[in-house]
């Protein structure tokens, strides 16, 4: 009698490996498969089925039907009895109403972890696994990339956050599609990942196989290995500006905020510049607009000062140095918003 | 009379603005530009003929003739009579002998930055000015994406590190090469830039240009500023390295090195394992062999400690913990090396 596949055999570590890690947090009893119908959620399926009885876990599935496409439920349905084929329960399909906010990618996505997580709660289940592959996690590297917005935009998935946890984050999508036919599973193939229109199809189907082309085979995984890097970078760094925050920023009574510029200027540019972000979210400012251009406003207040007068910021707000510290409130009156400069272009 | 084009007054601007910078920090009198020949280090030559004088710094070139090519030193010679057209002086054309350290790219450089620095000295010059631009930037950024070390590798060039400028490095290329167009110059084609054996042709050419297509056209900007925000990050993360190393790394006089276990296993991720790398260059380890993979195993000895063997590091050195301390020696015997793990391919 032959083994498992080594694809197979990978998956079900993979699952292994992180329910054991879960086992050694938590005494809970239930975990909870996200499965779309893809290859790679069927192979999680087929995975979890197989390691999570071993780790002392009872191993339930959710399908989410988006709604988004004719015939969605019968491919929800279609999922979820392969998912009891595999032996899973409880296994649930949840219909979900996809709205508009954040455009259809972050739409789509919103309305799933809402379900996912009414399900979890449901079903008292300790974990959510969620299929992502090292492919998916070079995916939102670049992704981030494009943004342009530092450590965390590059950051990528974390393989653990509070009850969702993605077990395959350090395997190849190739492995995981294998073990999915291995297991003798029919997946769905979701149309918006060839869909163009959606930058992540772009990357997957246009811009990674160039990259793997061009600069070899371990693109995708030096791009998995470099979101790691980078995401504690950015936990070590955010957690060290909570700290000096605390102290620094002050939020004043009357409205607004305001900090020290001697506490501030003292710090490297990398603590520096999360500080001044802090001072603006302090004030108030919405912190989807706070780009770098006013960071780079701020810190010329703060470094290059001659007088200059007041930074206009997102939120009606206005960033000014007096008597020893910079202070965000709100402004007097409209101002011009500071644009990014394009130099010579 | 018309002014200068868009293109050719930022240059200038670009300049202009780097070298006022200079000013403040330093009373030297002479700065070189770095030529090659090529478009964007013509067109920096142009821009610095005219804002160095009124900056108030006397202004030359140096020429490097690398000898690879039949014909270099006609190149060279064209180069720096267009320089010396421009009203440069000091202008010098040196030859270098081009050895084969670390492959052809890095060689070159190595010979070409010996050549500029011993220029710089020669001339008392403060500053040595390098034509870089912002698409340069971005292909670095994406070179260091391949290697998949970390936020240092993304960091790029910088824009000042000692004696070295980098002026246009927020200028688009296009830019830069109108400037030199405007110019009347007649740049110099480095065949190099074409040759598709040398990755970072490969980047400018074929992996750039579909990120910009497929992602926007910001993308190089995109991908400078990522740049300078993980420079900033990597600066302020060594910084804090150095001083928890400065404490908690024990150089021991019978040679290798050590640092308690309860010193290490407090540190977020991030500095915790810049400070195992630390450990191990202390005791004498090689950097450039020192990978991921023998950070993960020291992270295990530390966070994951069931009383497992020694670690084998390059350089015929052993990681070992004992007594509440990791400790790095020579090894008995040798040991096999640590490879990367590549799950299931």
């Amino acid at each position: 009698m032959s083994g498992p596949s080594p694809a197979t055999a990978a998956v079900r570590r993979a699952v292994r490996e992180d329910l054991a890690l879960l086992r050694r947090e938590c005494s809970g009893r239930v975990v909870l498969v996200a499965c779309s119908g893809g290859a790679d959620s069927l192979a999680l399926a087929a995975g979890a089925a197989f390691a999570a009885a071993r780790s002392g876990f009872a191993t339930g599935a959710v399908v989410v039907d988006h709604g988004l496409q004719p015939g969605s439920a019968a491919v929800a349905e279609a999922a979820a009895g392969q998912c009891r084929g595999l032996g899973l329960e409880p296994v649930d399909v949840v219909a979900v109403a996809v709205g508009r906010a954040g455009g259809p990618e972050a739409a789509a996505r919103d309305a799933r972890y809402a379900a996912l997580e009414a399900a979890a709660v449901a079903h008292g289940a300790e974990a959510v696994l969620l299929a992502h592959t090292r492919d998916d996690q070079a995916e939102s590297v670049l992704l981030g990339l494009a943004r342009g917005s530092g450590a965390r935009s590059l950051a990528g998935m974390p393989a653990v956050r509070g009850r969702w946890r993605r077990p395959l984050l350090e395997l190849p999508r190739s492995v995981v599609r294998a073990a999915c036919a291995d297991a003798g599973l029919v997946p769905w193939e979701d149309p918006a990942n060839a869909d163009a229109a959606l930058a992540r199809a772009r990357v997957r189907h246009r811009v990674l196989p160039v990259l793997e082309a061009e600069l070899g085979p371990g693109a995708a995984a030096a791009l998995a290995r470099t979101a790691r890097a980078l995401r504690d970078d950015a936990d070590a760094l955010d957690a060290l500006t909570d700290a000096l925050a605390a102290s620094a920023v002050r939020v004043e009574p009357a409205g607004g905020a305001s900090a020290a510029v001697a506490d501030l200027a003292a710090q490297p540019a990398a603590l520096r510049r999360r500080l001044l972000r802090r001072l603006a979210l302090a004030a108030g400012a919405p912190a989807g607009a706070l780009a770098a251009v006013h960071v780079d406003a701020a810190d010329a207040l703060l470094l290059d000062w001659r007088g200059q007068g007041p930074v206009a910021l997102p939120g009606g707000l206005e960033l000014r140095r007096s008597c020893g510290r910079l202070r965000v409130e709100r402004g007097a009156r409209p101002r011009e918003p500071l644009r990014a400069r394009t130099p010579g272009t």
